[in-house]
């Protein structure tokens, strides 16, 4: 399978959802409009709503059933690094290669244009959708704010901001991961099959799948920054070679919750595959 | 009526589910939880919850069934209220007679605890709930959002930070309670009304209601901080007797719109009375 061009084929379908959802930057307020589209667009991978699209296919619906919740959560995302970025967080100055929201706009807008984008979210994922069942919806909503919230990804960012640098337990790193970076890939896995009519036996794999995966997602982007000197980190704590081998564990375990879906759930464990490994 | 017995007899019932709604101060991270409860409890006047419940008795509906609106809303207020105190907004070190939660909690919790509690106001609004449609569970969600969002609550906070304080056009300075303070109180009153039951013609005069109502209510706020230099005040920019017809003049708006609702829609009209006069 082309991993590239399935990337390349479902991305201008999120990204009018987004563009739809996200007044122009010359609608007023202008700053904050500007603000809310200036790491939106183009955006970076795009890797979670792509898994959300993959997953609707995994249960046999088209990709495009699953686009509230293919948006929501990289509205999510796009909130998460704005306010992270932030001067009182990881005060970074630059973010996909430009400057940083709070750089460009000022502190106060990026804390507002966050907040405006995590609202936009919710907008979007309670509008009626075409062919989605409304408590379908409903559930995917309730999985996307779970996953936005305090035990989840909040909660995440909270203990990665204080972690001890000489903690070395790799359990409680894998706690942060869960939930400053996990629980978001897996709302996106399951939400985007619960939008395709998964029943509630195939949304339970989709939310194993999408922990594991999304564990060894942050495992791998770890490796990738080996230089980086980031405390709740598993290579920091385990070294290279054992952080390898738990995140291609962990991709397995994700791996082995999609085998009984067959043929039609390939893309989604292309993808998984993919995003742990990053080889494409 | 007894306007404080209605509030006496309705708040209990939102605070149940706010203290559901958010875990326990002991539950890890403890520090974010202890933050997003800091201003929630007790919290403030409730307002919002109780015009929700009032909205949803006009309709016809027990008071219960608002419930989700009703915790939803007050949560998203709670969360601007941290947010609006943060030193790169309005830079306040005390809300309600405590210190505000960055004072407390520092910076980084402050925004992520204002970032969990607008999460946490849409987990609440999409679980299902007895007796209520779940098309009107979505609409009221929908709704909430908006009012939430960059075209309504954030928008106008965005547009209050950098208010010309030589400004003297009554309509920018209302624009900007329309967006910042009515937009939030309209979905109170109008998602309460779609929990309960109300057709679109109703949900339409709910929202004029609410948006004449929020306004007034911001101009009544400003006459009682008459003392404070808010740059973005009707008070400042035409005066206190002119501001104070202006504020009776939407009540009036507001109020035209109940009548047709009869005797059962008379605590919304005494609640909407008492928001702007504050007289009880």
């Amino acid at each position: 399978m082309d991993v590239q061009a399935y990337f390349r084929e479902r991305i201008p379908l999120v990204d009018r959802v987004l563009d739809d959802a996200i007044p122009a930057a010359n609608t007023p307020p202008q700053t904050l409009h500007a603000a809310m589209r200036h790491i939106l667009f183009p955006g970076g991978k795009r890797l979670r709503p792509v898994l959300a699209m993959a997953a609707a296919e995994a249960v046999g619906a088209p990709a495009q059933r699953a686009l509230p919740v293919a948006a929501a959560v990289e509205l999510i995302h796009t909130y998460s690094l704005i306010h992270d970025d932030l001067p009182c967080m990881d005060d970074d100055a630059e973010r996909r290669g430009v400057p940083a929201v709070h750089v460009k706009y000022g502190e106060a807008v990026a804390v507002l244009a966050g907040d405006a984008l995590l609202a936009a979210a919710f907008e979007v994922i309670s509008q009626p959708a075409d062919g989605v069942e409304v408590t379908a919806l409903q559930a995917a909503c309730r999985e996307v704010a779970r996953a936005a919230g305090s035990l989840a990804l909040v909660g995440g960012q909270v203990d990665d901001l204080v972690f001890d640098s000489t903690e070395t337990d790799p359990a409680r790193i894998e706690s942060v991961h869960a939930r400053k970076s996990a629980a978001l890939i897996a709302a996106s896995i399951v939400g985007g099959a619960q939008l395709g009519g998964a029943d509630s036996e195939m949304v339970e794999r989709m939310r194993r799948c999408g922990q594991a995966a999304g564990v060894a997602f942050q495992i791998a982007d770890d490796l990738l920054d080996e230089g980086e000197d980031d405390p709740c980190s598993l290579v920091r704590a385990i070294g290279v070679e054992a952080a390898r081998k738990r995140s291609e564990e962990l991709l397995g375990t994700a791996l082995d919750e999609l085998e009984v879906m067959g043929e039609r759930a390939e893309p989604l464990r292309e993808l998984v595959r993919f995003s742990v490994r990053r080889d494409v």
